[in-house]
């Protein structure tokens, strides 16, 4: 073999990043090969620094720089409220889309095929949070998929909910989409949830 | 912004590797922060060694950890031919495909549309090195598409080859293919390039 061992090995390391295949750990590799030494040297530390300073947050389960992370330590956040989702990438997601209440981060969804069980997620923590901080309203923001659906469901069961309400987003057509364009069960989702004006 | 500032400068920093888009830095940052320390470390390790470790062949512009490179002064190789290549991968994928003479990296490809000129690439060094080496052959292996054929051309103009002979990878049907899958320009290429049994 041509390839220089410190190239293999790096090619090696990128792919076991999700998604990168042989050949695209190839193409990365040789990237940083031609970038200068500062460029490489940012990277590597870009990622040394951003583990280094994450860590999950005791309460909600997201990833930040301080525990318990800087929504649960908010006190603008409506603590009323808080929204379920699967992965922490999901809280800036709804954040910039405008959810002012707390989350909590489920680190995974359900899987029969993976052997996700819901006490291999956040579930527990979860319920003692309900029990605990006895919110007005816990809102399931897992995909709107088979297994995202299963997971709110199965999560949501093991609720004692009490006064808690729990609710769940809304399915229907995206917006900015083209009606012609959307599948039978998109529109099947609209018609059901629709709205009084 | 609710991201904390590490994992925002990671996202960036993952962004400018080639093909990676906003969504994919995203990704790709989250699991990093997912990892064991052990494995953020040693990607980040990889990184830096395999880019300082990394030369330019002052004779092929091959990137090896040793400048001559490890082909350039192996004495195995059939030194009488030069095969032309766009890209230092290029090397690994002929070598295993068994190619045993020696190589030349253009380091890239001529392109109006980029402003890449025949100078912008390695075709200087490689016309001196035809003059000084003499080889019995150089065979271009450009990519066998609008740019590559051009790339291929041009410089094939540029080298004064006096006895040595100047030739193109072949083009045609790839192996393994269903010729009911295959396009019209490939087999248009096939029947041209037919060759006697």
């Amino acid at each position: 073999m041509v390839r220089p061992r410190s190239v293999d090995r790096l090619m090696e390391a990128l792919a076991r990043l999700p998604g990168v295949g042989p050949k695209t750990a190839e193409r990365l590799a040789f990237h940083i090969l031609k970038v200068s030494l500062e460029e490489a040297t940012g990277l590597a530390d870009a990622i040394v620094t951003a583990r280094q300073a994450t860590k999950v947050c005791r309460h909600c389960f997201q990833l930040d720089e301080n525990d318990p992370c800087s929504i649960c330590t908010d006190p603008a956040r409506d603590r009323t409220r808080i929204l379920v989702v699967e992965d922490p990438r999901d809280v800036a997601s709804f954040d910039e889309a405008g959810w002012t209440g707390l989350y909590h981060v489920l680190q995974g969804r359900i899987s029969e095929i993976e052997g996700i069980a819901p006490e291999d997620l956040t579930t527990e923590a979860l319920v003692a949070r309900i029990g605990r901080e006895s919110p007005q309203e816990v809102c399931f923001a897992t995909s709107p998929d088979f297994e995202g659906e299963g997971t709110a469901r199965v999560v949501a069961e093991r609720l004692r909910a009490g006064a808690t309400k729990l609710t769940r987003i809304a399915r229907g057509i995206p917006a900015g989409a083209a009606i012609a364009q959307v599948g039978k069960s998109i529109l099947a989702d609209a018609v059901e949830g629709r709205r009084a004006f």
